[in-house]
């Protein structure tokens, strides 16, 4: 299937190119970015963050402005988006209206007829998709990603929230600088140093995993009831986003049998073998130490997510750190499997 | 008041050695460390971690060996403490026989008749010399400082366990490399990355607050009775302790007046103006996305602790941000406050 | 007298008002910057970059727009610069004509009339003056002081070029973030990194010190004539540059020669006892392992050049390490002791 | 082949460890250490700072005592080395009198009939087998790679020596933090900071060189004749020694004429197309900002040396900067590359 990514020069655009070299399914046939960069041949509109060179193939070619009659001169199958958000209603609303769009950005995250998914964890919201072309009347459909940092503690939340239930959740992140754009964190600002905010961060948390952990009924969906609180920060880390989560549990559990909920817990990406699906998804370390961004960062490809530091620090509350990589599991990456699945359930 | 300093070339040592520069009350008389040391010069001795050179008069004297025989030798009148846990409870015992000794190691800490004080928060507990003093027949006594992660947190609660009430409190500390000694953090476990553990570090932050915040009585103290949850992290900053925290309070509150607590606040060294006390002692910052530690560790010289990131989560939730310089605040700074206290109620 | 300050927004004019802070000759009246942040309150307008807070007095200034009709309004006597380069030959001369005018800026560095300072070296370049202000009808006139990299290795060069000759000097940075300005530097550019280019820097450090170090005479300057090869690289440090400087040397010498000419050299500054000026201005460190940019930047509160690692690589082959602050001796600092110097010597 | 890694818990041990993996001409038959190690499953003993897990059936063979009889007990053909220098004299050649030794170690590097060898370099150096074995009467023989930083240099300095000679060369070397081994570099002495100083290295670049350069003849190197000055500096990198050389040529050049002889230069390892031979073996980046260490490090699996910065600062007179990886390239790639043409040319 033709593909074409939509912001394709920035650190998510880079890692959906990243993710989409040599894809069984997809196949890169348009570059798109704003007027700063079209025209331009790829390797000198992008500022390539990736180690290593910029994939010999992609380097030559030339970026489009984004502008839906890509799809057409292009014969364009889907498009994935990394877009701002500020211009994603209008933008990726045009796309859908005539391909699947697989975004990464948050514009359209709690629209309730939008899946905001974590395949793992909520296949079934693909449900709303029906919902969706029906109301807006769009050939096409948006299924958006979460926030980076969600996908980090929502996933591991999942075995949890089915066999024990919970009736809050508490967390703390440690962001790493990627998550702000190649240009976002100045070095002086952060050096012998972090940042106790990220603009908007907190909120995302405290809502998308009540969506992401809701049910589907009725054409739209029912949030899972429990409070969350979050507090975000910036670090001096590149690549992968460290959380660490107290959650109240509705049953009380020893530290042995979530490690087991864990380690056995498999989505249908997993069942379904789909090119990208890490398997395990969830990697219990155990570890004092573990997880680390620098050490634990790639586990699965970059779309394991670790976890460790599991306790049962009273009656009823567990404590746990988990670490994804968040520019792959937490953007690129979680877009892209959530395509690989759509197209092995033939939603388009 | 002559003084010496135990463990005087390690990084506590040092800012014991800076913090009593030419303070009005006391004098370094000796610097005594491990066999390592001893017979040596002292700038041959310690590896200066602080900023500038080592003040001249200290660079030239001969490191002492840790012995009681120093304080006859050299008429010692107290003694700071910033020796190993291991060898602290002979050590610092057979001194306490003979002179006061303010200790920021931590194995008295948790002594039925020992104070754990910080002087703003719980002066009262200095009634317990007394107490200590009749049952170890010393005619010294041990005074110790909490951890360099509990001060950050358990002052600022002081104020709200006074007005507000707390049920219980959940923290997150980003703690600072020199938190871990010299040679403690190797450069390669933590740049681009992070630590989610320190070792006996979350036990520390679990009970000694509880000793805090308790009510001295019948020659002991009861401990206040809210629970604590602790998750510790080592971050690449070189000083200065960041901790995230959720207090669950029995009263409820508006931001503003928990800020007019915390603005409001002062404890008897700032009413007695002792030499090192930093008013205000909590210092309120209201910018997005401070406190951080490379702009606020040194507020009020390193005594004082920045607060920001006030928010109501819910009901009877507050979640702030503390900073507090580890090893001054956190350590030497705190004992010397507690001994400029002491010698202003004529302790000794 | 009453002060300007071009460009107070930056980090190099944040250090122009640390450095003028309680200074005895002059006084800030006015803070200039671009529409970007004119009409704005300074707490507003600039991101206070130094550790600890704005000086109160500064906070609520009120910045103006950069126009030479501060000059009157404000009476103003004197005006610091650091302007960016593209607008600086417009808005600096205009200011010259009509008051001293102290800048940091390349712009007018190499002009044949204009002296290029560091006023240890070559005081005697304020002879320019007079041949400025008749060539260009100037009441005022204009001083730059030299690169941030120039000024750390021309001035330990002064007293080997008096004693010993040059032919030849090679010499590789490693330079600290706070030059770029403080957006300059993106952290996913640096951490676990470094950066072997600068641009315009390298041409910077091999013409600069051959003005600084040339002869004054009918009224232009005679350049000295040896070459210079410059390498320049970014690091991860704050503030801070360090160099590592190998000379060719016309006579040969020992090591104990060099370092004797290191510590006994004087500038008219010191001589006079200037406010700013250190003494000793450079500072030898025997220590196999400095100087360092974090333990010795400040020395001399900023102004002092640190030179370690001093050998006799082969005959007549000289190499030291230099290290000086970049943003105080190198920019803020240097400009302000060439404007004690002309103040002493009454040139306005 | 079964090989045995001498020193296998360390940094350089555990890249040996990673470039034998599944390798066409060798296997990993038995990890060797010092008695600490000795008797531990080697994930137990060795720290692992590789990123990703250790491979799984290295993570459980117990760590042998080195000692010569592991050769019989374990059918050993050659041994790779990673032992400190202290103990190398006797243990590598107590193993050399059996099998062939592949040393990144110090001790012989310099010894007369020793190769010191890179091998696209000076592979005839081999002939100085014959004369150790003899002088020696041992059936193995030794084989050295240079230290990490001689590596990056001196194998471009090759075509340059052979096609415009070399009259003198002076580099500033920036290394990275994996080079002093796991524990070598404390993060408080390097966070925000650099250290112009390692101790031996800068004796090590000035030598190794003449001899790899050398001419081999009568059983014996000739040294080249020209003079190297290095100035060698720890900087805040994880992996990859960055160094800045200037050279003094014979013949003058164009900068396209050089980047021509790097491009096109190639050694015996990429002739026979040796299974980790890099090719190209030199990287030449045309980019004004690169080499740069996390960029670069891995050009070639970390095996080829990347330039840039090329330029003619005077007539006769190069300028370049060099990037390798220096646990790879620098250390275990290169005593493996050292053993591959050994194979293939049947040397054992």
């Amino acid at each position: 299937m033709k593909v074409a990514v939509l912001g394709a020069t920035g650190m998510v655009g880079q890692r959906f190119i990243q993710g989409l070299q040599n894809h069984p399914f997809f196949e890169v046939s348009v570059l798109a970015a704003s007027e700063k960069s079209a025209g331009k041949k790829y390797s000198e509109a992008a500022k390539w963050y990736i180690e290593g060179d910029i994939p010999k193939e992609i380097a030559s070619m030339r970026v489009e402005l984004i502008d839906r009659k890509i799809i057409k001169d292009y014969g364009i199958d889907i498009a994935f988006s990394a877009i701002p958000a500020e211009v994603a209603r209008e933008v990726e609303g045009s796309f859908a209206e005539k391909v699947p769009v697989f975004s990464n950005t948050k514009t359209y995250r709690m629209d309730e007829d939008v899946p905001l998914m974590i395949p793992e964890v909520n296949a079934e919201h693909f449900d709303l998709i029906k919902v969706q072309q029906k109301k807006r009347s769009w050939k096409g459909f948006i299924v958006t990603n979460p926030n980076c940092t969600t996908v980090g503690f929502a996933l591991p939340l999942k075995p949890i929230y089915d066999s024990l239930g919970i009736s809050w959740v508490q967390l703390t992140s440690m962001q790493a600088l990627s998550g702000a754009g190649y240009e976002g964190v100045p070095s002086m600002a952060i050096v012998d140093n972090l940042i106790p905010y990220i603009g908007g961060e907190e909120e995302k948390c405290e809502i998308e995993p009540l969506k992401i952990l809701g049910k589907v009924g009725g054409g739209k969906v029912k949030n899972a009831d429990f409070s969350v609180i979050a507090s975000c920060h910036r670090v001096t880390v590149l690549d992968g986003h460290t959380i660490s989560v107290v959650v109240g549990t509705k049953k009380d559990f020893t530290v042995e049998e979530v490690k087991e909920l864990f380690r056995k817990f498999k989505g249908e990406p997993q069942r379904m073998k789909l090119p990208t699906a890490p398997d395990p998804v969830i990697v219990v370390r155990d570890e004092d130490d573990r997880p680390q961004p620098r050490r634990d960062r790639n586990a699965g490809g970059g779309m394991a997510v670790s976890v460790g530091r599991i306790a049962r620090k009273k009656e009823k509350v567990l404590r746990f750190t988990s670490l994804s990589h968040n520019t792959i599991r937490g953007a690129a990456g979680a877009s892209i499997l959530n395509a690989e699945l759509a197209f092995k359930r033939k939603l388009f």
